[in-house]
């Protein structure tokens, strides 16, 4: 709990002077002022995050983490819990989507197994934070204890002190776990207060009738463990998951050491939901990659405050909307680092007034 | 008129069977199938332009073209006429916002003097094919002859070619010319029959009475030489501008080579409005890049029938929406053509059934 506490401790407002400077800059750019729309607001948060007027994003870690999750027992997703380590794997192969769009924006990919309900193989580039192999079913019992919680909360923290001190100028968040969208579900449902019905969505590919189910049980599950939304470890660990709780210390550790961190869909909108439930001030260092076909992420986002930068339909997660997002904030960063200035390159600005118009 | 003519004839529908053979590859990719949604889309129609089934885009190129609008004199812009040979410069220095996000995603910058109204040095990165110093003033006579129209489009098309030459296996269209909105509205106004209030935008931001007066410039131009929208040449001729003819000639001559174009905001879209009046088959060889804030160019994409695939608030022109998308479309031919399908990686598919639901 020590590293925790410690950590939301960190957590600060944005740096209100790095902004101005940068968005004194970005207003002296050889472009109309707004003109490039968000690259431009993009740019000025980063400073904000990062505290530097120029800030850049050479290093770049997106952190997939892996968890199984016991409500699978109530049916409520197209695929076997056999895939999530085979995923897994997959990712270790370096031949899933997230790796391909990671080699694409030039990030690495460090894959962590949080409760994965397999003994995995060891490998080079697997994080081995298993909290317990899979949640429990949170239809029957709480998903993990109050210190599982924590712990997950925890190790999510290591994980990304640990990309840190590889060094890091962005983080970005994926997942892997058959039935992660239900446990999300819930999450939002408790958050948001919005009914469940139109927060639950087809996960991997569900037909009519087991979505229906799907939201059912999320309902009758809630109903039960009756989580406290003004208590986010209780959320955590009466409808979460192990890996949802790994993502939010990851968004906490973030925020706590001013690294901008990009959250991909929806079961990343899930732990940005339990992060800033532990610490509000860490809503301010997040980047929304995308809107989810998965329909609950919009609600996630609209109480989160957070806008989208990307409407690509996807609902994969692994992190896949959030590497494409990288990149647009390192165009929004080199826009600011490198174009010249009017007074530079020697173009004329606005006209002082508008013209006497012709009658 | 035969280099034109010729390029028509050349151009005709997609591919099916290589549409056919990347959607079964897509399906059998590890992933739930659509769930990378318009990424899937993308590599998908990509196949068809290009007729291969898993094609990629190395060698990309940004045609950015300028000109000169004699409708300036009416007072339409909040910038003066000497900003557009001054941002020529600006771009063969590198250090426009163009040149930045197209090293971002490895494009080269070619720019095309299509009828600067100003005599600019010689550059070894600057394409002289001026039309004439400026297009004539449409409010008071047509802003080019039905000659000139024509040379503008083959200048275009012999641009791209020129460009193919050097390699290419991805185009996008970039602009620069004050004035060059006032054009576009026209030219969308007369292609879409929306009322011209509703197409006419701020351009580089100005304000609300040279708004209102922009629009009654486009409205009484329209009404004054009366372009036909059944006959494209005779629009471009008389309100359009150079550097929009030389657009929708690199369009033209991008669909006839079977290379995927990407049109960038408001100027490039009324590029598309001539190129697809000539050629209706050229829409499918089209990437809409993003949603401009310049208001008509909704109407654009919506005449056209596309959906853009970013809406970053963007509105300065020169090719950068569409410098961002490219990154996009080579994202999806990666995803393509790098994951592993099921069969390889060993990863359980789909459940065959739904499961027997619990009560």
């Amino acid at each position: 709990m020590t590293k925790l506490r410690e950590t939301i401790g960190r957590i600060g407002p944005l740096d209100e002077g790095a902004m101005a400077a940068a968005k004194a800059r970005q207003d002296s750019l050889t472009k109309p002022p707004g003109s490039l729309g968000r690259l431009e607001e993009l740019s000025i948060k980063i400073a904000g995050i990062t505290g530097k007027p120029l800030p850049g994003v050479e290093r770049k870690s997106i952190v997939v983490m892996a968890g199984d999750h016991g409500i699978v027992e109530e049916g409520v997703s197209a695929y076997p819990q056999e895939v999530t380590p085979q995923m897994v794997y997959n990712f270790l192969r370096g031949v899933a989507a997230i790796n391909v769009l990671a080699r694409h924006v030039g990030a690495r990919v460090v894959v962590v197994d949080m409760g994965v309900a397999a003994d995995l193989e060891p490998h080079p580039d697997l994080r081995s934070r298993k909290v317990a192999p899979g949640t429990a079913n949170f239809a029957k019992e709480p998903a993990m204890s109050r210190e599982q919680a924590v712990k997950a909360l925890e190790a999510g923290i290591e994980v990304f002190e640990a990309e840190l001190a590889k060094g890091l100028d962005i983080v970005a968040t994926g997942d892997m776990g058959i039935g992660n969208t239900t446990a999300s579900t819930a999450i939002a449902a408790v958050f948001t207060g919005e009914p469940v019905g139109l927060l639950t969505g087809r996960g991997t590919g569900i037909g009519d009738e087991q979505l229906a189910h799907k939201a059912k049980v999320v309902e009758e599950a809630i109903a039960r463990r009756q989580p406290d939304p003004r208590d986010a470890l209780d959320v955590l660990a009466k409808v979460g998951g192990f890996e949802i709780g790994g993502l939010a210390g990851v968004i906490l550790g973030a925020a706590a050491h001013r690294v901008p961190v990009v959250i991909d869909g929806f079961i990343s909108g899930a732990a940005a939901l339990v992060a800033t439930g532990l610490c509000p001030a860490a809503r301010e260092y997040l980047i929304p990659a995308h809107n989810s076909v998965e329909i609950g992420h919009q609600s996630v986002l609209r109480h989160l405050g957070l806008r989208p930068l990307l409407n690509l339909d996807l609902r994969l997660g692994e992190g896949t909307g959030a590497a494409l997002a990288i990149s647009l904030v390192e165009a929004s960063l080199k826009i600011l680092g490198q174009m010249a200035t009017f007074a530079e390159a020697g173009v004329s600005g606005a006209l002082e007034a508008e013209p006497t118009l012709p009658k």
